[in-house]
């Protein structure tokens, strides 16, 4: 099988033919969408007797909505097709037991205390709506540290194939371009665009930026140091004087394509301050239980939602395989199953919304936890935290942002794969992909077999309840089905990522239930 | 009194006149110096008879010092003027009492729970000194953001005195300089320093890097805001499409000098990953004592160090007042008394040595703390963790960056000055402090009085056990003095945050240390 287009291969050929736009396109695609108007819950009037509500799905979009609508009175169930609550709200420990389509059942052997969040793991701080359940369902968050000027840049065509520091080429980086843009102003290439004033300010600007000398020139030194760090570290005692490291050559900083990293890192999605629940993702699931999961009916596999004017019938089979036909009424009915599900199932909606359901392609993506005997990452390489970033399959390894400093195994991420490069980690087994992630992340960390314990992995586009990881809405699906999705079909209203501008986080999922409740609720009282 | 020169007057002076190294030298000033050789703590042999040294000073480097010789056999006593050990490792919470020189001593009226670390307050990933002795001693930390996309940067005299988000600038600068680069290519500007392909690269990174669109233009819309983040958010239900933000003028970016905060993030010792230790600072000089609390002895003023070929005896004076006058005989003395201190008593040492002690400044800072009703930052303004700089007097106010998302009350750094505005403040009584921090930071936070409930304030400079906040190296006194200062002096040895390259951090006491007992264990097997 020949090399897969990896993210890291995409994200570069992009750039390099279309520029600046085609790369965010697929940053949007990588990094999914974007962020969230929640402002606060929208309170919702008492339903004159009492209506019903049920709810496919206990995700978090399902969790959200029958926690609010309870609180205003409606009568709610929920129904789950897994034997679990919490859909992609999930986080895997050792003893657990993973499920893919036509793939052995995976028994999970991280050591007591480790985890994977193999859906979401990482909360922006403009994710208004997910911090606001936190907050009020007593989640503690702690700080996900996205950007590590420790951690790794990897090119496998450039610097030899030797992995880089990321503070390396952020500080060469910035002091290239400077250097090179204090040039062209000292050479009156600017005259045009910027006045005398502007001029000053933008040299002083770059001067200080750039950590250019006295000559405008990016040059190592001690001044470069104070950003870009030693050769040898400044001490104590009499040898205790530092020696400045070296630049990297400045045609490699920018013919490597490592610079996207600092851009990605630097995208609204990905900024400081990020968050992770302590303890792992599905803590945010599990606190809403104490509310809802008495209402929550596991292991019902929904086949048909029926509408007429008195209301919804939904039928679904339970028990055994699911062979047990059972049948559920409800005035109203929000359905938070993931579109290629739902797009199998018997849906009685208008047309626009049928075809809605059936246009919008899902991404696949795959994420590898590893377990290690030990944190040689800390240890070793004083990485704490953070992403090191490859045009590899894996894409990236990301650290654990807890746990720092402690003893005993400890388990990372290591490969999140999207697009392609997925559809071809899913074709393979899981220990064939966790076989592949310790291969090439060996090009970063040379001890990396040596240190390995045991590993998982998930492809999610085998995950039989989502068939994908999340909606993929291209721009010309959006201008013809989104009002569609979204909106209230007689008394069945769609929720959940896809069904909100912020697909493929969890705050979509919160945002669409904010608004499916207040739909129904809208109804109830027409 | 006129308006004190602030630190970010001085910085702007100094990059308006001269350029990037000058910009370079201030940050030294104000980040202090740099980072760490440790490797492994030095394995000392065991000394023939048990050989006995006296400590100067329960700090860092006293007890990291007596630490490892206890552990290597020596006989070990600590002498400590306070009547707490650990320094200005210190954290202060509701209860505690501060005293300055000249001052009524302040009774710090925080919540519980709540603390302020007015000496260190932060560890760089790089300081692998103080990391091993929190790893070896249990200490657990958690993540320090230093940079906080959503925080604020203030000019008084730009933006209309508004403050921006860190965010804006970032992505503003970083978008307003790739189009004049990517101008000054396209111009030819930039022939003789660049390939074709190069050129062609640096096309490439500057598009992707500034989000530039199909015409090399920066201009407000999708793709910029999906770094830069939106007007109105995106969400879910029929109306959530988004509106991008709209750009801040250029020349208010460039002019405004708040990209220095930029740079500043990006120093070796403020890049990402930054560590706290949970609960405090003092954590780790606590954590010491169960290993060597029972050697020190707390109280002690001491008023000479005497030397001869025998051995050291130290003049103290402990009891009420510091009245009864003791002395204490050991084989050798490691000293770790800040030089404005150690300065004033009788020291028998080299003339080089004393040379050293009288000639190096010591910094002034002052910090002031502040408890809030609530977290106003978080709750009213996403900022979670992280700093908003400003060029008033306060410099910055720095968030918590734990308890995020808890109720009640909570602090947070309402200023950190040093230099010329730090002897300013210094000038004021604590009260006088908090208030003038109340009164700039409600040009940050306009709810900023209406929240307060207390504060505190400490000016180092005013503490009398080290008339300072840490060593103030100049070239010139390291070029004529720093052999001198830490080389052991026949029985006595400085150690010391002023006894390294690594000065005013914490990292240069632990490594300080190490140098002193080396220098000792050398001696004693000489």
């Amino acid at each position: 099988m020949s090399e897969p287009r990896t993210r890291r291969h995409f994200l570069s050929a992009l750039g390099a033919v279309a520029g600046g736009a085609a790369v965010y396109d697929a940053m949007r695609t990588m990094g999914h969408a974007a962020e969230s108007d929640f402002t606060s819950v929208p309170s919702l009037s008492k339903p004159a007797k009492g209506a019903s509500v049920v709810i496919l799905g206990a995700g978090l979009a399902g969790l959200v909505s029958a926690y609010e609508l309870t609180k205003a009175g409606y009568r709610v169930t929920i129904l789950e097709y897994q034997k679990r609550a919490g859909g992609r709200n999930i986080s895997v420990r050792g003893g657990d037991t993973l499920v893919e389509m036509g793939s052995a059942p995976q028994k999970i052997g991280f050591a007591p205390g480790n985890y994977i969040n193999p859906g979401p793991w990482r909360i922006p701080y403009h994710h208004a709506g997910v911090l606001h359940y936190c907050r009020t369902l007593g989640v503690p968050l702690e700080a996900f540290v996205e950007t590590n000027y420790n951690a790794y840049l990897h090119s496998s065509t450039h610097f030899g194939g030797k992995p880089q520091r990321y503070r390396d080429i952020a500080v060469d980086y910035a002091g290239y371009t400077s250097e090179l843009l204090a040039k062209s102003v000292n050479r009156k290439a600017l005259d045009a665009e910027l006045s005398a004033g502007e001029q000053r300010d933008l040299l002083d600007a770059v001067r200080g930026v750039g950590l250019l000398n006295g000559s405008d020139r990016y040059e190592a030194g001690e001044s470069v140091a104070f950003s870009r760090g030693y050769a040898k570290q400044p001490g104590a005692g009499v040898d205790g004087a530092p020696v400045p490291s070296a630049l990297l050559p400045r045609s490699e900083v920018l013919g490597s394509g490592l610079w996207q990293w600092l851009a990605f890192n630097q995208t609204y999605e990905m900024q400081t301050t990020m968050f992770q629940p302590v303890g792992g993702m599905d803590q945010i699931g599990k606190a809403f239980l104490p509310h809802v999961g008495h209402l929550i009916q596991l292991g019902a596999q929904v086949s048909a939602v029926h509408q007429d004017e008195h209301g919804v019938e939904i039928l679904y089979g339970t028990g055994k395989e699911y062979a047990e036909k059972r049948s559920l009424k409800a005035d109203y009915c929000i359905c938070t199953i993931p579109l290629p599900v739902l797009d199998q199932l018997e849906v009685q909606v208008s047309d626009d919304l049928k075809a809605a359901i059936g246009s919008i392609s899902y991404h696949s993506s795959v994420k590898i936890g590893l377990e290690f005997k030990r944190r040689f990452w800390e240890q070793d390489d004083a990485i704490f935290g953070g992403i090191s970033f490859t045009d590899q399959t894996i894409s990236q390894i990301s650290y654990p942002s807890h746990g720092y400093q402690s003893d005993g195994p400890a388990t990372l991420l290591g490969g999140y794969v999207f697009g392609e490069a997925a559809m071809y980690l899913a074709g393979m087994t899981p220990e064939e992909r966790v076989k592949l992630a310790l291969k090439e992340g060996q090009a970063i960390h040379p001890n990396y077999q040596a240190e390995f314990s045991n590993g998982m992995a998930l492809a999610w586009s085998r995950v039989p309840w989502t068939l994908g990881c999340c909606s993929n809405w291209s721009d010309e699906a959006r201008q013809a089905h989104y009002k569609n999705l979204v909106r209230m079909d007689r008394r069945v209203v769609l929720a959940g990522e896809h069904a909100s501008y912020v697909g493929c986080w969890q705050e979509g999922a919160v945002l669409s239930a904010l608004s499916a409740i207040q739909q129904v609720n809208g109804q109830a009282h027409a």
